[in-house]
């Protein structure tokens, strides 16, 4: 027998066998010799809904637990991963019995470390082992190292991201193909980017989850998803899609944290962002990030935000520092220090924002739109009218200076009651990066 | 007295007090609460060429040493900041030192780890402390710990940076403002962008140190700086950039390393990039990183590569990593096993080229020059002749279909005798990425 450095063998137990699970049994079948750190890496047992569906993998020869629950609990495992998903339910009592085991987590569960990041981070600390999720946000982009141990000196001022792939997909199909957001949503589900049920992806709530998680690790404090802003792509129109762009725009759905007095602002929504801007370059299925710092500077992170291979890597990346050892605060700070993300109190949010209205082909219009927006307080940067379309009236888009989302609201809301205005204007923000 | 945690202090020693030196102390002296991990972090000596020496810092409460030896040997550091520059010297002799002594070191350094990594990673590893070098390449971007821990997963197939800022700088500015190499070097000295001798960095040198160190990591060897090869900006024209601008590409010194074989081949030269590539989009100062893998795909990776604020917070974030702990091998497998990245053995490169000539303005011209090269067996992709200027002859631009270097270096001289081919013909490749 040979000597080697660290013999030992890390026995991984692995609940859920979807995409991810699958890819990880297929990458550590491919990388036998896979021993970051000296010792080996066997998965030794899993469980998953149905023991008998048909897998690109062979789990015959592996121990079979019908509950996730009691797989985590297996003396038989060092290392948990949980691949079951879900924020509550088999996934969280899975992570919770494994720490209470003593047992190290790996998770790629996003939306259970953004709803109870700080309450398994206690319980992970106060047993002295690691919780690691790099596969929950941004997929084989090492964003939560990033953010959690490359920029640990650094004050982060601010966070943006493309997180979601399928909004992303959907959002650059539209702008290629000319197709409403329904075709393209029908047409991404059938070719399997899109989930039977999308609301979770285009509803914003899974980048949510991320960039509640990203703002946590920034920020130094506990993820706080309740206080996260959310909204979705379902209302995005090509119509806006196309003006953006005659005005050097793109529409993506953005994840932002930023600094906001003594607290953060977290909300994920769609953005103009200049056709320039890194963010705004990331086409299809990729997810990018983009951090500002005070001593850093910005940085910015793109590639495959999921699919098996890239979050399959992320596991065994992470399953490879609980190997290494050393010991980490889950987030910035002990979990009993944590308070969690506060929302800014009374610092009001500003930007720029473009403004479409659908008014009357006729004089005088313009000149009324315009004026009701001074009245308001809002003072426009640049206007496009186009020529009559296919659409009832003619559209007249603006943006406009920077200025408290409110009072741009109430402006908006003004000049929707104006006579030759046909529909609710609409009111699309301008990313401030 | 409070509890904490880990009430352990992190004795600091900084060897080099230049702009990260400097930097790095004021970055702790602006953060008294600077405690990843726990323990806090004290600079508690320093050493450097001259003690009175104008700083932006106080360092007069510090232990002072002026040989950086005896500082790496103090018993009173627990880490050693190595932060004085160049490959041997000082610098190696004091790493040495304070890894002997089993003191933990993180460097700056990228000629040292580029040039003696293997050894020093040997030393480290037998004395069991961390030898870490984030800060060597990309500045504050981590691109030592994605390639080093997040991607220990991958099977990494290349790499391809803008690793030197000072180049890019200068390549940016001859395109923005139509000024010719030296005048664009000489303005950027004045400013401090580039050094009074820029051999480093123009010569390429810089670029090759770090490409070196990420082909290491990601290839899972241990460095091969002279198996590099090594070409810089100084021979890179206005002309050119001009008329690759024309075609769509930009110039950029990329600095790569791609599998070959059983080898790998690690590079540094100006390369035709296309706009759209996110690389040829990285302007000015900046650094930018992509890294092509098996499993995850395409990862890029943007940000400032230089200056005391991301180089500092890049040496705190290694520091920060040394107070984690944890034991992980300074390259990819344990230093005794670790055998230097090899050059490829007869794998030819292979790969588009750029050929510019300067011919008489007469009939027939075009005809012998095509022909030459088809008969050397190289395919013309595109082709672009531009009205005669400011310079003798007309010239005449053409890029290559991808084929063997050797056969593409061949027909270019072949075309070079021909009689009205006024001067020899200027190749440059297109990076096929």
């Amino acid at each position: 027998m040979s000597t080697t450095r660290n013999p030992r063998t890390w026995r991984i137990g692995v609940a859920g066998l979807g995409t991810v699970g699958s890819g990880l049994l297929a990458f550590l079948a491919e990388r036998p010799d896979y021993a970051p750190a000296g010792g080996r890496v066997v998965v030794t047992a899993v469980s998953a809904r149905s023991r008998s569906r048909a897998r690109p993998v062979d789990i015959s020869h592996l121990a079979w637990f019908d509950d996730p629950v009691a797989l985590a609990q297996s003396p038989d495992i060092d290392v948990f991963v949980e691949l079951v998903g879900g924020s509550d339910g088999p996934a969280k009592a899975a992570v919770e019995a494994a720490l209470q085991a003593g047992k190290a987590v790996v998770t790629a569960n996003k939306a259970l470390i953004a709803e109870h990041g700080a309450e398994l981070a206690a319980l992970a600390e106060a047993r002295g082992v690691p919780l690691l999720f790099e596969a929950a946000v941004m997929g084989g982009v090492p964003a939560v190292k990033t953010v959690r141990e490359a920029l640990v000196g650094e004050d982060i001022q601010s966070l943006s991201g493309i997180l979601n792939g399928t909004c992303n997909y959907i959002l650059t199909e539209m702008e290629a193909s000319g197709s409403a957001f329904a075709d393209v949503l029908a047409e991404a589900q059938r070719l399997g980017y899109a989930e039977a049920d999308p609301t979770m992806d285009v509803g914003g709530f899974d980048a949510a989850h991320k960039i509640t998680i990203l703002a946590a690790l920034a920020f130094g404090g506990s993820p706080n998803f309740a206080a996260a802003e959310i909204q979705g792509i379902a209302n995005v129109d090509l119509l806006d899609i196309r003006l953006a762009g005659d005005l050097g725009y793109r529409i993506k759905l953005i994840a932002s944290a930023e600094r906001a007095g003594e607290g953060a602002r977290v909300r994920v929504r769609p953005f103009l962002i200049r056709k320039s801007h890194p963010i705004a370059q990331a086409d299809g299925a990729l997810n990018a990030l983009y951090v500002e710092g005070r001593r850093i500077g910005r940085i910015f992170l793109q590639g495959p935000g999921a699919g098996a291979g890239p979050t399959a890597a992320a596991v065994a990346a992470d399953i490879a520092d609980v190997m290494v050892g050393g010991c980490r605060p889950v987030f910035l700070s002990p979990a009993l220090e944590l308070r969690p993300c506060a929302p800014p109190e009374g610092v009001v949010a500003e930007g720029r924002g473009y403004i479409r209205v659908m008014v009357r082909d006729e004089p005088g219009v313009l000149a009324s739109v315009s004026e009701g927006l001074a009245e308001a307080g809002v003072s426009i940067e640049s206007f496009l009218q186009k020529p009559p379309g296919d659409t009832p009236g003619v559209p007249i888009v603006m943006t406009t200076h920077a200025v408290a989302e409110t009072v741009l609201e109430a402006a908006v809301s003004r000049i929707g009651r104006l006579p030759a205005v046909l529909e609710p204007p609409r009111l699309l923000h301008i990313a401030g990066i």
